[in-house]
């Protein structure tokens, strides 16, 4: 099961109207389950780099399967796999990359949003996770 | 100037119909005229392989400023740039990828359109360079 | 559906078999449908050259859900997307790539063999391809 | 002097059923003394993400003919070669990765385990370890 076409357009534009109420110029990347991009939206005003940090944030969510600040638990100095950020052409771990999962658990894609502070894409990526389970 | 998020979603939602009414499943990609990612849609069905075609067409319409089978009269053989298409990090150089210019003939981005023949993605893309105009 | 480990194991057994049979030493890469790799194994004598060939072969069956040689129909001068192994990173497009596809026609991964004649990578890959399914 | 693909069977079955006793699902490379990939194997379960923590960790191991963590003691803040994980296309230096040697003290291989704690994947390349000697 990955995540169809359907439910990627719902989730960019749930998570575009949160970036809108917040005022922020963010992209956002939805990926499959396997790390292949479904669908990316770039919002006017947003840098041209955090292109790749969406990109990256989504990408690090799908491979494994957690959210992005989750994974800076290991790689973190003094953390258990620590520089794991170097590994899969590097990861992003701070907030904004959100794992999706379907009802038995099986992760089915993932968005990463880049643009505005963490706690911001966090707060859009969650959107955008909402409307994929509503 | 550059494309806006509006034209890009414009672009994306004629394309899409057009490939529907193609019965084909295309992934389709837009870039901005420095050849960043604006949008990009994936359709259920695709070929995971020609996300990456779908990027390449846009990238070398947007980095050339001309169609993609336009580049081929250069590239091929017994052209005046023969192996063109070995730079930028390769281009691809058949049918389906298109700039997008203003009414000043500037270019302001581009559409790059794979997954179906290349008269096809060609159709596709002609679709959304229509609805930027419209 | 993706292949597993089980799988895997029994295609690589009887591929390693034929090749044995046919008295050459090959790469073969197993991978699942999203190009992730599944298992690999290299038999003693093949070059190392025909590492990366495997493994290619086997990404490319995986993204465009084809045989090697059928992508090069399209690939070839005269084709209609002349120069598409140059996507993706390349693709091989010479026989030893098989995509694997389950009995609903969903395809859930992919073997590519290489250090053999193009006919012995072939034949290795199609005795994998009925490990799988037998 | 380079593992054979006999061994690196030997290596694999020994590591896979300790990662089993330990409920864990991991990812097991086996590269030769070149740093050359000659067996993989992913467990059904292991996130994709590492796939190339194993990988690395191997690649560690035989270029620099020791453990992973043994690395770390050059490359972290204030080693000697504070860095050092940078370069050759990035290293791996927490536990997981073991060079292989002969009677002679030769590095013949080495093995690269990821997916648990990097305790468990240490157990896990050990097993692989005493599986080759034995």
């Amino acid at each position: 099961m990955q995540i169809t076409a359907e439910q990627a357009e719902r989730v960019l534009k749930a998570s575009i109207l949160k970036a809108k109420e917040l005022g922020v110029s963010v992209c956002i990347a939805i990926l499959d389950s396997g790390g292949h991009l479904k669908a990316f939206h770039r919002m006017d005003g947003a840098w041209l780099g955090v292109i790749d940090v969406a990109l990256m944030k989504a990408k690090t969510s799908a491979l494994f399967e957690m959210e992005t600040q989750t994974v800076d638990n290991y790689s973190k100095a003094g953390g258990d796999a620590h520089g794991l950020e170097l590994t899969n052409g590097h990861l992003v771990t701070f907030a904004g990359g959100i794992p999706f999962k379907n009802v038995d658990g099986h992760t089915i894609g993932s968005i990463g949003v880049s643009g505005g502070t963490s706690a911001q894409d966090y707060a859009v990526a969650q959107s955008g996770q909402s409307a994929l389970k509503g």
